[in-house]
């Protein structure tokens, strides 16, 4: 018996055998027209950075409510909250849009869902939301990856058609463990080697093992053009695409990092079935309603 | 049976049952005479950057000395070599003044020693010498800490009047886990709550468990003047001060980074009994040959 994925030709195989090399990404970063200076950077960097996306007082009453969210005792059992091994306290809350009226708002606004439909050049939908606390002291980093390798794998997402949007609610310093972005890095995949685990998502949202970059990967990504790391104010954001090779280190300073992600994908790139999984991950790590946000 | 230490009065107590108050130092941080910038800076930061303290030919040379160290397969089994936890690589050499003479002559030179005596008013001492390998990819960070607690407690120094050079041999980028100090930190001495284990430096060269200050006595610390992170080319140095509370996050990027640290001490400060331990560390780590550096 075949499965779909084997019948699909797929440009962007991953969870390998074996080390493959890197894979040069045919498909465009900005799928509409790339015609203001955003877009532009955008596209040649696979990421720009937007100073002051929200205003003081807009990204006040957001802070306010993720650190309701945060202390919300029932909230604690529910699976959409991935609780931080090491200190029990609260790392993720995803699905925070549904969880949240004010972050569905948000997500609604021209500046953030207009701005996706720019890059995406179609109607867009929700695909991944979430709240992420870093605490103080001993908040963990990620290491490298790229989100479409995961999603792509594990969730069916069929190309690099999707864009993601980082923003702060605290201050993002050079050490509290901010995004560290390899420039130039969306134009090529990188396949991952190793098979996906059943119910790999119960870990990988934590620590990731499988869906790794190989070291001599990430040392020809970066390379190129090395690492920029996005810092800035609370307000500002970080447009990134879903095929950029991103990371972070730990946060051992007293200063929290928290920022809201909202993840966008083209209503003409829906989840089919996993790539390179036995089971697609639930709907609140990966949506499966593709209904365009209005 | 009264202890030695029991015995001597001791401003600096630390590895306490309970939490205790920060202790306001009344020992100066320059104890010769504060007559230039770098003093200056040195004494109300806790830390001077020194630009460009070896030139370029001086540090590939001594790069490639240390790159010698790393890779001889001899010195692996010395117990003054540590070996990185999750990635069995080299982490530390300790005692390497003595392994090279290429520091030694380092050590010596008057703008390394010379400026140790400005500093500390006196002849001076090796009190330890290392070089830190921190590789990529898995480069561990080291928790927040004051290397004269760990010296007071375990080694039996008296006063904080010794002085440490960390000399870059590869790029310090705010990204590959270089070091980060809390400015004006040095003025306060922060006692550390715990019993210190027997051979406690076994583990604590790796990982530091027991003299680890408390999160709130590090917020209160930062609350001041916020962090800064020492960055700089090979052959840029930091001269920061015993007491100077500073740590690093981890290193994920895959720029490795390595500097040669050395630690001079005052010959009128030598050690004596431990102050908070069952018995002193061996000689590689914390010297009890006070011969002054000539």
């Amino acid at each position: 018996m075949t499965t779909l994925a084997e019948r699909r030709i797929d440009r962007y195989r991953t969870r390998t055998d074996g080390v493959a090399p890197l894979i040069r990404r045919t498909d465009p970063a900005v799928w509409g027209k790339t015609d203001s200076p955003v877009l532009r950077r955008f596209d040649a960097d696979g990421y720009t950075v937007l100073d002051a996306l929200l205003s003081p007082a807009e990204t006040a009453e957001l802070a306010a409510e993720m650190d309701r969210l945060e202390s919300d005792r029932d909230l604690r059992s529910d699976e959409r909250v991935v609780i931080e091994k090491k200190s029990d306290r609260v790392r993720s809350v995803f699905e925070v849009h549904r969880i949240s009226p004010a972050v569905a708002e948000l997500a609604r606004d021209e500046r953030v869902a207009g701005l996706a439909r720019q890059v995406l050049g179609s109607e867009v939908y929700i695909h991944q939301s979430r709240v992420n606390y870093m605490p103080g002291f001993d908040g963990a980093g990620f290491y490298w990856h790229s989100d479409f390798e995961t999603w792509h794998a594990e969730d069916g997402m069929p190309l690099p058609r999707a864009v993601s949007l980082s923003i702060a609610l605290t201050d993002n310093l050079p050490y509290n463990g901010s995004l560290m972005v390899i420039p130039g890095s969306h134009r090529f995949f990188v396949p991952c080697r190793g098979k996906t685990p059943d119910e790999h998502y119960r870990e990988s949202l934590r620590e990731q093992r499988v869906g790794v970059p190989s070291e001599e990967h990430v040392t020809e990504l970066a390379g190129g053009r090395g690492i920029v790391q996005f810092t800035g104010a609370p307000g500002s954001a970080l447009l990134f695409d879903s095929n950029v090779m991103h990371g972070s280190a730990n946060n051992i300073t007293p200063f929290r990092r928290s920022n809201i992600f909202l993840v966008f994908n083209s209503v003409e790139n829906a989840l089919e079935e996993p790539f390179a999984a036995s089971a697609p991950r639930p709907a609140y790590v990966a949506a499966r309603d593709f209904t365009p946000v209005r």
